[in-house]
């Protein structure tokens, strides 16, 4: 009989060749920063732009690998990835809540989600915000992170999820916590990110609690035209006759518009800082206010003060193709959504052709009930219908342990916010039914640890 | 109220501000060839080197991404994957098994896993099986593939993963069969893959049956003497001598190879080729043997006449870090891991350094039986006693739907191997535990979707 070889054989081959000295040495998950690494460090921290004395959160930096899914030398490259820690309630051993960060400075997300602030205590937890690679300080090519598809081409939603479970992972080595449960928190954005990251790192993190998360937004799943009709509910519901007038609005400032010195008229009383040269500054600012006026319709005025940031825009049009369409119904102004249109887009501005069918290939999202019916566990999904994200959420439980936490008045990620004496008792009530899940999650864990 | 924008609000100016046209387009999952792309195709398909009447398949050549997880000009490169298909049995919307390539030519694993084509009958299923990227003639950088770290990088599991799930979906939609249930199959690397889909893609894959299948052979979750104990175990229970006649024999064959005309000696005994430089080479070629003996001891004769192939070896380092050794009671060589040595290895042969911990931070592994009991479902694990690898595979059921079926006698997936008349009973009611678990995966499909 011939002696084959296989990997297999030859991977064992690799092993036994080596002499053997007496020691087993145990590899750490992460090497030493280097000397160069180090003074990049300290470069970082100094300048934080947003180093803000009133977030209770220490700022750290984790040396993490660029590409987790090719083995080539400039795979290894390291860059620093930003989080925040709060350990002021923390026990040892005690739940971990790990905010997976979206598109934007961390301390932003962390300022925004006094929610797991106020259940901190409760819990003993320790609180981690974890920012979003070509986010914040967060960038793998420092100021040229964003020069080209070349650098870009690393900023993705599964990248990210690879991110968080490596330094989840290394965090509670170094803490010396390797039995802490861990919950992921996110909203919008990161409330996808949260639930995919349940969904494929259960073994990292026990529950998650995704927050106004479009998972569905994607293929045919959800029915394209369903956000902006939603706007136009909002608005109808609020008052006909505002939805009328908005109706018949993109009509009169295309008919002004074409009228000699109706631009100037139109940047006078739209106060403009220069004079417009068409009406479609004007038309798709309106449109934003009316769509991020739906979003941020929050009940108590204080939330209404809080600035929102500008979110960097460049790089979600590759991975997250979410076709949206408005509806004759819809208050805006009639639109398909022409794929090879928007695909050309994306080849000029960055050189790479969209991939509209991958996200529901790497997470699924089709027949959803079905499939997390079988497999997956311990999802909370919050929405407010007031969000017109919500509509591309999951909006129904899927089993006893993926909860769909609907509210009809709330709107984006409102559960996150810090707990106010005005809040509206459907708020009270979904963060608690928040909190009671949450604390299911971590009994049923400890009880399962007991058991082993 | 300044008017902040967002990546979403930015997302829909992107989808807004292109001018609508009537129609809206579908894109599809996949380009079609290039005119260059078509001719690659027609001389694959001319130069495929095992095209082997006898096997009941048809030959295909999917265009492949190369890499799934980045969004560069590169990523976007296609190469040819090729993948088997027999539609004797099938009825469109019946299931559709996919065997889960391992590291070698496809035909292979069709030729010895009988199983599969003995089954599908009774299922109507369609029977695929797919080429691992990197073996035989799903070669990304043609024949340079294996030239170093730069192309050899994208060979590693999660790519493989990948290809795997674009490639199914693209098939179903192909076929009109969208709704049909698929399960995949696997041995060996190949049992660990379609375990791991079925983990990471359940909504694409209904349930796994991964043989031999050793994916917590990594960090510290199993003993890493326990591979060599299991081959010295067989050695034992079938002769204690011969288990101390092998034990002794090593240091006779450095005492030997130690003499004046010793390897001539040596040579002559073992018939070599060449004549021997240094001990080693017998030495692993016995080491070998020894384990592979175990690994393929298979209950009928025909079966071992079988030839196995000769897998290429390459690029099995970066990333399946499975420390062994070898302790006293073995009967090899006491002998230790040292991943400082391994490490060095890979950096000088490849120029990459391994990830030691990257496959448990993936995949899971640690505490598998309290994470998968949780989420996750409908996998079988099924080993052999016989065969090492068992050692490092689920041996005891985790859940109603995760099931280890283990025998005693069983050899490296010998459950795989067609069904013979001479095929013991304990082989045979395995296999029939399979085959109802599959068709009970498959009953619960059907209901599901009916009850929707």
């Amino acid at each position: 009989m011939a002696a084959p070889s296989s990997t297999f054989l030859c991977l064992l081959l690799l092993t036994i060749s080596a002499t053997p000295p007496p020691t087993q040495s145990t590899p750490t998950l992460f090497p030493k920063p280097t000397t160069y690494q180090s003074s990049l460090l300290k470069q970082l921290a100094k300048s934080n732009p947003n180093p803000n004395p009133k977030l209770p959160y220490n700022t750290h930096y984790f040396p993490q690998i660029l590409d987790h899914f090719t083995f080539q030398p400039q795979s290894s490259r390291i860059f620093y990835q930003k989080y925040l820690i709060n350990s002021h309630y923390w026990h040892k051993n005690g739940p971990i809540f790990v905010y997976t960060g979206n598109e934007g400075d961390i301390e932003w997300f962390a300022a925004n989600t006094g929610f797991m602030l106020d259940i901190a205590p409760k819990f003993n937890a320790l609180l981690v915000f974890i920012e979003h690679r070509f986010y914040g300080q967060s960038m793998p090519f420092g100021k040229k992170s964003y020069k080209s598809a070349k650098t870009l081409g690393y900023l993705n939603s599964q990248q990210a999820l690879a991110d968080f479970a490596v330094l989840i992972r290394s965090l509670k080595k170094n803490y010396s916590s390797e039995a802490s449960p861990v919950v992921v928190f996110g909203g919008s954005y990161g409330g996808m990110l949260a639930a995919w990251f349940r969904l494929k790192y259960p073994h990292i993190a026990i529950g998650a609690l995704a927050s106004s998360a479009p998972i569905l937004q994607f293929d045919d799943i959800t029915p394209w035209s369903s956000f902006y009709d939603a706007v136009s509910k909002n608005y109808k519901d609020a008052s006909l006759n505002c939805y009328e007038v908005i109706k018949g609005s993109w009509q009169e400032l295309e008919d002004l518009s074409a009228q000699k010195l109706g631009l100037a008229e139109l940047s006078k009383t739209f106060r403009t800082c220069k004079n417009l040269q068409s009406m479609y500054s004007v038309r798709n600012w309106l449109w934003e206010a009316f769509v991020y006026t739906s979003m941020v319709n929050y009940p108590t005025e204080a939330n209404f003060m809080m600035p929102l940031p500008a979110y960097p825009v460049q790089a979600a049009c590759t991975e997250m193709v979410m076709p949206m369409t408005c509806s004759d119904d819809s208050m805006f102004p009639p639109s398909s959504f022409d794929y090879k249109n928007f695909a050309e887009n994306c080849r000029k501005k960055y050189g790479v052709m969209p991939r509209p069918h991958w996200i529901t290939t790497e997470y699924g999202g089709s027949r959803i009930e079905q499939v997390l019916k079988r497999s997956g566990s311990n999802i909370i999904f919050s929405n407010g219908m007031q969000d017109p994200w919500s509509r591309g959420s999951v909006l129904k439980n899927i089993s006893a342990t993926i909860i769909a936490l609907v509210t009809k008045k709330g709107a984006h990620h409102v559960d996150f916010r810090s707990a106010t004496k005005e809040d509206p008792d459907w708020l009270v009530q979904q963060r608690r039914q928040e909190e009671e899940i949450i604390q299911s999650w971590i009994d049923e864990y400890y009880r399962d640890i007991k058991h082993r």
